[in-house]
């Protein structure tokens, strides 16, 4: 099974995954993402994923048969796994390592292998936002998953190594460095303002507008001020709200399925159907066991970010964690909100 | 000119540089690394660069002309200019911006245009090498150049946009996050056991043997217990050294002109020559003006992160922090040990 290091100077985490297989004779080249002749995820093939977890079906059909609109299954080569007990231990003088507890699921948007959201009718997108607002739920119910990430890369570009649009989250048994560097910073504003950020920023750009790409009533998606990517977008919903699948987030659904497919049309539309990852900042899991972050972060916002592939991240970026963005993000908005849509 | 833009919530700096021209247009695929026909790093083109900052010559030819062995010169499309004043200055109600100050320069490592580091002899690379150490000594001289990050990145999938080897640096007006990350850890760990972390790590990898790729006198190459990326290798300095330009460094340049000669032959010979970033981590500029970064950092160790580019970069690590490694660095290094070099 993979194990969870540390890096005893940073404290970041490394799953090293070694059931993915990679192994040295693997990396000869990049591997490049297959239109396989024989798709898991198509109709007819659900034998070929692990059996599923959950399903919107459109009709009563049991379970790993056709008929269903969207279909949760565990990735076939996890990151991570539940058939371990989570224990931590030290290695030799300075290491320490985690055994790889955690959950790793791809939840399938739709039967069609070419549909991508933008091509999505905005009732298949919220079977999709519905699916992973059940999975996060069931996922909390277990005390050592600290977190759940959702995130989709779409394009090899991007990460991904099969076509037919998915979407993926991977539970883990500590918060990663990512998502407390932004609790913290929403709490250290909070605590100096009695005020959310995201709030205050969402504000902030929508008295601006120049940055603005689109709203509705649920929901606003802008390029953010310090945009590390060209044509960065993130979506903030509108009412105060830390989980995504808290129950005033799942009445507001259909207008976070408008704006995705808008978004992600404008981004088709005007940048030549690029690749992307998207990943959801949600809170972490506020049943989990002990320690500093069980208290309730009602200083945090959830959000989703959208990262089109239109640079490479090289060296400078590594070395430093600074970003270098050639497109100003009021350009990009300008260039986003102007993109007519059929 | 480019400015700085601090991320609200994270702190994190992001380079607007929109003199790099990459405006909605450009952005309709992916830019591919052309094999120009006009190489503006090759002999007879010096006039194509920027006016050379500082050369190796093998004769005393002028500068900007040929015979040159190592050649230094401004970025032409830099990220960061030394013609502004630095400024600090608040945007709105919730954002910080700070004027673009810094230096982009190109090291031009050799006048071969297909001579990368594991073909060119170990005098060639200590050109290289020396030259860096004059340039970082140089920018130091400014006291608002805070830190001086430099990389390589090799081939299109590492962001290289010219062909011709070359080594860039970028001078900052604040220490990157990632390089404070790594002085705060350092530290914490001298205040606990009064002994520099990166030591113990060497010494740690030398006794264990089983992620050390290779070592000479002066330096040790191994992949670290916690690697990001498959093959990821560091290069750490046998003697406890803070800066990449002291003396005893330049004394034993020799040593790391090997040592980079043979990691870099045995990634080419045992994986099929990919493509690669690498970065230096030195310490900050301790003339810098004011604050906590003025100390002196004596538990800081500069060291070389190696990364090359085997996997990509996907949602799920843009959304943690998290890096998923398919390749156990022990299996890494047993491999990257077995290569043969002739």
């Amino acid at each position: 099974m993979s194990e969870l290091r540390k890096d005893p100077i940073l404290g970041r985490w490394v799953i090293i995954a070694s059931e993915r297989g990679k192994r040295p004779g693997a990396f000869q080249t990049i591997p490049e993402e297959k239109n396989e002749a024989i798709c898991p995820f198509c109709y007819g093939n659900e034998h070929m994923t692990p059996p599923e977890i959950y399903a919107i079906r459109h009709d009563k059909s049991p379970p790993n048969t056709q008929g269903w609109k969207t279909r949760v299954v565990p990735n076939k080569f996890p990151a991570l796994g539940i058939d371990e007990k989570l224990a931590k231990r030290g290695v030799g003088m300075m290491y320490d390592m985690m055994v790889g507890y955690g959950a790793h699921e791809v939840i399938i948007d739709t039967p069609d292998h070419h549909r991508n959201i933008k091509d999505q009718s905005i009732h298949d997108i919220t079977n999709v936002i519905s699916c992973i607002q059940h999975r996060i739920e069931d996922l909390h119910k277990d005390v050592q998953m600290r977190y759940v990430l959702v995130f989709k890369n779409k394009g090899k570009e991007a990460g991904a190594s099969l076509f037919h649009p998915h979407t993926q989250l991977i539970a883990t048994p500590v918060t990663p460095i990512t998502v407390k560097a932004e609790l913290q910073g929403a709490e250290s504003y909070f605590k100096m303002k009695e005020r959310c950020i995201f709030c205050d920023i969402m504000h902030e750009e929508l008295s601006l507008e120049k940055r603005i790409v689109y709203e509705n009533d649920g929901f606003v998606a802008f390029c953010p001020y310090a945009s590390r990517f060209p044509f960065e977008v993130w979506i903030l919903p509108k009412n105060h709200d830390i989980d995504f699948h808290s129950e005033s987030v799942v009445k507001n659904n259909h207008f976070l399925a408008e704006i995705l497919k808008i978004v992600f049309q404008k981004l088709a539309i005007g940048l030549n159907d690029p690749q992307y990852n998207y990943v959801i900042h949600t809170a972490p899991n506020r049943f989990a066991r002990r320690g500093y972050w069980q208290t309730l972060h009602e200083d945090f916002h959830w959000h989703i970010e959208i990262m089109p592939k239109l640079t490479r991240v090289a060296g400078f970026e590594w070395g430093t964690g600074f970003y270098i963005n050639p497109t100003p993000p009021e350009d990009a908005a300008k260039h986003l909100r102007e993109v007519e849509i059929d």
